[in-house]
């Protein structure tokens, strides 16, 4: 499967990349800048040269892909999703965003009027349909390569859609996909990864959850 | 310790008194009835009449208590803690309170001005100390009594309270209790609740959380 990463030179998109090209999946990693984009593939290049990676700007990275996996910063996404409504149209947007702000060495949500980053996402490419899942992985643990210990929920009002994304993140390895119930549900587990802000920084260390009793 | 449930004759109230119970704290289970209490114990005692469990008016359970958790529903917490404000004064106060609400056969959480249940308890009891815990527990396990595997996520801004809720967490077998930060961060938790109420639906089981890497 093709996949594009829009805003995909930061630690999550990179992350997401490797370890889908590492699973066989086709990977695009996109940026505003096709330079940046293809110094973030040379990166991942370094840790496997065998790995299916292209860059590309976002515009391309969206129109040549199958499924596109939104990693942009969450104040980034208004202005960066709307001009690539047309090439999403039809086509299924993960949306892995969290609206997170820090202060006073802080972790909060930012409220979001649609509810969520990923609801927003949904407003914003109403042809698309949007699947809320990958926010509470460790993107380093995601970029060292090792199996990681940690469940996807997965958000989303298409139940194919859904069930796609949650196969698609057990190809990482230690990774289960979760069914978290409807995109209403998305900002819960956004919130995850805020709560996972706090206890990173009270253990000094990079914390997954896991559902227990599935 | 003395242990009080405020609204303690639901499922969740009388879960954790019958912990509590078995690992050697005295639980008072309160109502606005004191009937209704006394049938909660009575019901708890078919399960293991050593314990020392006790039924009194939620008035007279705060005043006799070290430790007070609130197990009302979330409506009613508003109405039900100010009259309890001076016996709660100086004390700590668990809230295991999640602000849900059920349309259309899915949960989902109500918008609360303070934040968070927890954070509007402890704006009706400035006095108290409220720590946030328990909430994402599944009560009908913790009646049925076998080991849980689930964390408890505690979040609190006085240091010394949540270390003290940790360690009772950790009297529930199979259970740790995981800081989780301020008070603050008491929603996200809350929220976690709503989701697991999904993944209950999707799975048709009682899912629990565990924080992996710590």
């Amino acid at each position: 499967m093709r996949i594009a990463f829009i805003g995909g030179t930061g630690e999550e998109g990179m992350g997401l990349a490797y370890r889908f090209a590492r699973a066989g999946h086709e990977c695009v990693i996109g940026s505003r800048s096709r330079e940046r984009a293809e110094a973030a593939v040379a990166e991942l290049r370094e840790k496997d040269d065998k790995l299916a990676l292209a860059g590309a700007t976002n515009d391309a990275a969206a129109a040549e892909a199958e499924l596109v996996v939104v990693t942009t910063p969450f104040d980034a996404q208004a202005a960066t999703l709307p001009p690539l409504a047309d090439a999403l149209a039809g086509k299924l947007v993960v949306s892995t965003v969290v609206p997170m702000r820090f202060a006073e060495g802080r972790a909060s949500l930012v409220p979001v009027p649609e509810g969520s980053a990923a609801q927003q996402q949904q407003a914003l490419l109403p042809r698309s349909t949007v699947v809320a899942a990958f926010q509470n992985l460790s993107a380093r643990k995601l970029l060292r390569g090792a199996a990681l210990e940690a469940d996807v929920v997965v958000c989303a009002d298409d139940a194919a859609a859904k069930a796609r994304i949650m196969k698609l993140a057990a190809d990482i390895e230690g990774v289960r996909g979760i069914d978290g119930g409807p995109l209403a549900n998305a900002g819960l587990v956004e919130g995850i990864t805020v709560l996972l802000v706090a206890i990173n920084r009270a253990y000094k260390t990079q914390a997954g959850i896991r559902i227990a009793g599935v």
